[in-house]
């Protein structure tokens, strides 16, 4: 279980980090700063859950590796970008994982800290979202994880149901497969299809 | 008193709230994106204020009431944003309430953890203005609160004078009614007057 | 050493100060939100770094020195902006040696809280950019420190030289002053002779 646990983690980074850095890539950022926003997407989601929770320093600073996957990530996007960005199905689909991993993950540590059902669904949401959020800020841009195909709406559906899960007794591993592939599956389902949720109705309407 | 403080601190969530769902759909956030501004705008400036004190897991995380007037505000601000445009006036004078809410009890708050007197009424201030930093953030652009009308000058004014309070051992009640008097008084006659800071000489005056 | 420490700490918290109370002023913000700005600029990398070690509330809140420094410089860059701009260069040479001496104490001040040495070079790092990385998101710009003439780069080479001299176990000061140097010399030389990090080829290339 640990091991799936930490396979998992470091898939979710990694894939994170591809995004940070395809974005710095788009805005010209200079190596440094491609490295920094690769970094950036990665862990920030686990970094600000960490800080709330009062769990410090965050796992993400406090061990290297996630620093060395996210520069590895990086260096690679820099320099293959436009590789990259042919692969750009294959990404979307690591970066659903990604999201999957990290809200189901994020959830669990929460109520690991004695957080409330509900905190521990906005903190695993927070864990999947709160990366590309500050990948987005920092390139100044509202971010799309607030606009694109139920994004968000997936990771708190997976957060859901690893709370649901906890509260319930229900066993660690079927729960985590079916959070993961709950909050996969929409999110799959969302692109593929273009689900959306309503915009409110503007004036010219 | 604590009935006074808990009912003033939903009104204030729910008036932050409202902006944070207002900014949202003028933005064409669809409607999950227009919750999270709400929530965001209503509860960031306590969260970062109990991040800073060292308070975690934040109040506002912990409980899941600021969550549930979050987004019942943020739903009625969705389906009902013509009416809540008309509005405007009423919800510049329940966001000037709200404002001097947070100011108050952030600057308490924050003595209450053993802050100094200048800590504190920073923290204050940061507790009425951070929720409304936080939403412009996220659709990129500067924050509002750092233009207009002495927005945070009244919130410095508010929590300066809860802090002023305790210094000099005053009594709680009307130390707080005061307050909450002068920032939302200020804030109410730079609306009604135009009033402004100055804002320095650019090379073409 | 200790005085050493301080009258770094308050010059660097006075230059950085400058520094977002300049960009403040161009953004054609009023007197308070350009104090907003210097105060940003020059304490939120020492605040972040708090933050994530876990001392809070930290120091540049728990002293109100770093309010008042950082109010003096922006109040000096409000009404004297002009002088300001024509002194762009002792402006940079002093916001370099803001970005070493924050760097190599916030790389300290990490190892003293049992940090990694890995991560105690990305916590000076961040120590050094945070506040520039602040203020510019304060402003809805990308952060120039993720652009600009190896300025990361720079603060990272301070941080390190600190890192290293704490696990080789060798004396202080030496180790102190050789960090400043390293990464001043290094901005330094970056500014004067346009030194920079390759950017991605873009496809129009």
């Amino acid at each position: 279980m640990d091991l799936i646990l930490v396979t998992i983690d470091f898939v979710g980074t990694f894939v994170f980090a591809i995004s940070g850095a395809t974005v710095g890539v788009r805005h010209r950022l200079d190596l440094f700063g491609v490295l920094v926003l690769a970094f950036a997407a990665a862990v920030s989601g686990g970094i600000v859950r960490d800080v709330l929770i009062g769990a410090t320093p965050p796992t993400a600073l406090a061990s290297w590796h996630y620093l060395a996957v996210s520069c590895l990530a990086g260096i690679i996007t820099f320099y293959r970008c436009e590789d990259i960005e042919k692969l750009r199905n294959p990404v979307q689909m690591f970066d659903a994982l990604g999201l999957a991993l990290f809200a189901a993950t994020g959830a669990s540590k929460a109520l690991a800290f004695g957080l409330q059902p509900a905190s521990a669904i906005l903190l695993g949401m927070l864990s999947g979202i709160g990366g590309g959020i500050v990948r987005d800020m920092l390139v100044a841009q509202t971010p799309v994880v607030l606009r694109s195909e139920l994004y968000a709406v997936a990771a708190l559906a997976g957060a859901s149901v690893i709370v649901g899960g906890k509260v319930f007794e229900l066993p660690d591993l079927p729960v985590l497969i079916a959070a993961v592939t709950i909050c996969f599956g929409l999110r799959f389902m969302a692109i593929r299809f273009g689900w959306r949720l309503p915009v409110a109705p503007s004036r010219s309407d």
